[in-house]
């Protein structure tokens, strides 16, 4: 097999990192509230001001939690990490 | 600076493919259909049945072009890799 090209690493990555935390505890295809607040802590650091603030993290599972079972799955992660990619490809580059 | 985590270099992987293809030709921040054929060619080998196929890739451009300025955005590239994600990641795992 041929080795994977950039984007085929990259779309890896993205259900690697999710697997992994979405693992550690209860359903393994979803990610709890403390899976998400771990993700977010090691993988996005400096997304969230304060990861240890309930009301913070409360508010970052509502908003990914489309479905509302308080649980994220693997495209609501995908959406928000799309969305977050195209905020950071749209900022001004720097000089 | 901190090492980027797995997924800010994801993210950063996406940025980096779409920006290299787009730039080869007209507007630096769109994919022609040009573009997107060779980006389909290299980087998602065995996607396209026949990249020569022009029918194939303008069925491909039509899905993906959400706006029809017959040009792939940023953020219809992503859309589309993310719906191919979730795809590949619900394929039952090889035992």
């Amino acid at each position: 097999m041929a080795n994977p090209t950039q984007l085929e690493t990259a779309m890896a990555m993205l259900m690697s990192v999710f697997d992994k935390y979405a693992m550690s505890e209860g359903k393994k295809d979803m990610l709890s509230k403390s899976e998400l607040r771990s993700l977010m802590e090691k993988e996005l650091p400096g997304f969230l001001k304060n990861p240890k603030d309930q009301a913070e993290v409360d508010k970052l599972m509502k908003d990914l939690d489309h479905n509302g079972d308080s649980e994220v799955d693997f495209s609501e992660f995908v959406v928000f990490i799309a969305a977050l990619t195209c905020a950071c490809h749209s900022r001004p580059k720097k000089k």
